[in-house]
C-alpha cells in the first residue's frame, strides 16, 4: 500500500525521520552516561516503545494506569507512572497490574497517599517500588523540597511495603523555554533542587539512587548534571512544531531532532481562489496550542482552524496551485495529544506503507468490571 | 457499580437530564413539523444514535465516513454524511458502504467530485442520493448560492446514477453567535440564501424537496422558517459551557436544554494551600475553546490547563474545603471533541452506573486493507 492509498486524514511517520531520531537519542544518553526511560505518553504505541526497548532504554515511563496497562502486556518492561494514583479505584487498579509486573514503579507526594498504597500493597502482599516526586519549580504535583520531602521520604522509609528507589524531578516548565542558554539557566535551577533533596536525605540516613527527570527539551543539559541518572524525554521520536521553536545552542530552530509526524488531508472543497478546506481540523491536531499547523508539500499556505473536520487553508502566498483533491502533508503543533486522536499511525518509507502501528493506549479507558 | 468505584477521569453522561434533552427536543421538532436529523458527530455512540431513533429522528447526520460505517453497521438508516467525500481512496470506501446501505446520502459542493463519484457509482452500478452543500455564510464549505449554485445543481441533474434529494445549508456561523435575537438575524439570513437557491433551482426545473440546515442553537428559530424540512442539531444531547452562554429569548444563559455530560477527576495533589491538582489536563477536555472546565462538584473553584493529564485547581474562593482523593465532576467547555476523547461514557442515575456506552466512532480510524 502507498500513501496514495489512504484515508484522510491520516498520522504519517516518516520512518527514516524516526530512527534517526530514536538512535540519536539513544547514543546520546549512552554517551552521557544516562539510562533512558522514553515517555510513553508522546506515542502510547507499543510499536514505538518495543524500538525504544531495542535502541537500548531501561524502560518506558507512561502517564496513567491504562497506558501502563497496554505497555506492560505488550511487554514492554520497567515501567515508571510518572503521575501520582490517587484513590481506591486507582490504587485497586495499580495492584492487579503490580501482581503480574513486579518491576512497576509509582510516583508519591503526600503521606496520605503513601498510607493508602501501603495498606493495598499489604493486603494483596506486595511490594511496590516509588519515587518520591518532587517539586522542582513546575509547580504541578511533587513535595516540596527541602523539609517537607525529607518528611515524606522518612515516612515511606517506615512503611513495609514501599521501596524508595528515587526522586523525580520534572521540569515540565524548562522543557519548553525558549533559547538554549535561557533555558539551561531554568532546568539547572530546577535539577539543582531535586539533587539538594537527593543530598539531605543521604545526610538523614536515606538511600534514593535514582533520579529521573528532564525532557526532550533538556536532554543535553539535564545529562550533564551530575546525579541525574534518568532522562524521561518523549517527544523526541516525533518532533513538532511546539519543540522545534525553542532553539538550540547557536540556532533559533530546535533542530537535534527532526519532525516526523504530519496529518496527510485532501483538499476537499475550494470555494474562492484563495481559499481551500482541507478535512482536517480539531479532531485531527490538538489545538492546545497557539500554534497552527504547517503545511510541509506547499510553503506559503496558511492554516486556521475550521471546526471539528476543516482547516481552512488561505492560498494568497501560496508558492505552487492547490487544486481539490490535493492531498496535503501538516507537521503538527504539538505531537502528544494529536496522536492521542488517531487509531493508529502510518509508519511511511519512501512513500510506501511498511507498517500501520495501533496507538493503542488513546483514549480515556477508564476501569471497567472486566478490565483484567 | 457506582460513580464512585471508576477510577478517572470518566466521561459521565445524567441519564435523566440526558432523556429531557433527547425528549425536548424530540418533542420540539414534532410540533414545529420539521424532521430530525441529528448529528452524530456530538456523540459518535450508536446507543444515543439509537434512543435518537426511539424518539422520532428520521436518520442520523455523521460528519465521516468512519462514523457513517459504525453508525451503519449499528443499524442506524438514514444516514447523511455531512462532509464532502473527495478523492478516490474516500469515494471507494463510500461505494463499498453503500453497496449494503443504499439510503446513505452525501452532498457536493464541486463539479469535478460530482463527475468522480458519478463514475464511481457507475462502475459499482449504484445509486447515491446527493444533498448540494450551499454556502449559506460560514464561508467553508459549499457552492455560492446563485448561479454556481444552479450551475452545479443542473451537472448533477444530467447524471445517470447520482440523485439530487435537496440542499444543505450548514450556519456554523449563527449556531454559537450570542443572544437570541442577533442570533435569529444571523441565522434567518442564512436560511434565506438556501431557501433562495431553492427557488432558483425550481424555477429552472430542477426539484430539490430537502432541506437540512440549523444546530443545537438555532433550533427554535430555522424551523419557525417555511421551507426547512429538517435539523441536524447534534449537541442538544449533552449541552456544554460554549453553547450555555449564547442567551436564549430573555436570558443570557441558553438553558432550553442542560448540561447533562461531565468529567469526574480526583484530585491527586495538593500542593499548597491555596493549590488543587486533578487528573484531568488536555487530552481529557478539548481545548479549542477559550472556555475552561466548571467544577460542577464545589463552587468557586478556578480550572488552568496544566498538561496532558493535569489541570490545575485555584481555591482561594472555593466554597468548601478541597481534600486529597475529592471526586470533582467538571461541566465540559466543547462536548464534540471532548467525547472523541473517550473510548466509552458511563450513563448515571442517582449515582449509579446504568449502561457502559461506547464511543465507538471516536478517533480517526482512516481506513485500512481490512476495512470493509
Amino acid at each position: 500500500m502507498t500513501i496514495h492509498e489512504l484515508c484522510t486524514p491520516a498520522l504519517i511517520l516518516d520512518i527514516e525521520v524516526f530512527e534517526s531520531n530514536l538512535t540519536k537519542m539513544a547514543s546520546y544518553a549512552r554517551r552521557a552516561g544516562a539510562n533512558l526511560r522514553p515517555h510513553a505518553k508522546s506515542h502510547k504505541c507499543p510499536a514505538i516503545a518495543r524500538r525504544q526497548m531495542e535502541a537500548g532504554a531501561v524502560g518506558l515511563c507512561v502517564a496513567t494506569l491504562p497506558e501502563a496497562e497496554v505497555m506492560a502486556e505488550a511487554g514492554i518492561p520497567g515501567l515508571l507512572i510518572t503521575s501520582e494514583l490517587v484513590g481506591a479505584p486507582k490504587i485497586e487498579r495499580l495492584m492487579r497490574l503490580l501482581e503480574r509486573h513486579p518491576d512497576i514503579m509509582a510516583v508519591v507526594d503526600h503521606q496520605e497517599n503513601v498510607r493508602h498504597l501501603e495498606e493495598a500493597a499489604t493486603a494483596h502482599k506486595l511490594q511496590l517500588k516509588v519515587l518520591m516526586d518532587v517539586d522542582v519549580g513546575t509547580h504541578r504535583t511533587g513535595a516540596a523540597p527541602g523539609r517537607p520531602a525529607l518528611e515524606l521520604a522518612q515516612v515511606i522509609a517506615g512503611t513495609q511495603r514501599l521501596k524508595l528507589e528515587g526522586l523525580q524531578g520534572y521540569a515540565g516548565h524548562a522543557a519548553h523555554t525558549v533559547g538554549f542558554e535561557n533555558r539551561k539557566v531554568v532546568s539547572e535551577e530546577a535539577m539543582a533542587k531535586v539533587l539538594e533533596t537527593q543530598h539531605l536525605l543521604n545526610k538523614n540516613g536515606l538511600q534514593a539512587m535514582l533520579i529521573s527527570g528532564g525532557s526532550t527539551g533538556t536532554y543535553n543539559i539535564d545529562t550533564q548534571v551530575q546525579g541525574i541518572s534518568e532522562l524521561q524525554a518523549g517527544s523526541y521520536v516525533f518532533m513538532d512544531l511546539d519543540y522545534r521553536r525553542i532553539g538550540r545552542r547557536g540556532s533559533e530552530t530546535f533542530d537535534d531532532f527532526t519532525c516526523a509526524l504530519t496529518v496527510l488531508t485532501t483538499v476537499i472543497s475550494r470555494p474562492h481562489p484563495d481559499v481551500a478546506i482541507v478535512d482536517a481540523g480539531l479532531k485531527a491536531f490538538s489545538t492546545d496550542t497557539p500554534i497552527t499547523p504547517e503545511c510541509k508539500t506547499v510553503g506559503g499556505v496558511t492554516y486556521t482552524w475550521a471546526g471539528d473536520e476543516h482547516g481552512k487553508l488561505s492560498l494568497t502566498g501560496a508558492h505552487r496551485e492547490v487544486r481539490l483533491g490535493d492531498r496535503l502533508e501538516f507537521i503538527i503543533p504539538h505531537c502528544d495529544p494529536t496522536t492521542n486522536l488517531y487509531e493508529s499511525l502510518y509508519a511511511v518509507r519512501a512513500q510506501k506503507v511498511e507498517a500501520i502501528w495501533p496507538i493503542a493506549a488513546r483514549g480515556h479507558s477508564p476501569c471497567r468490571p472486566d478490565t483484567p
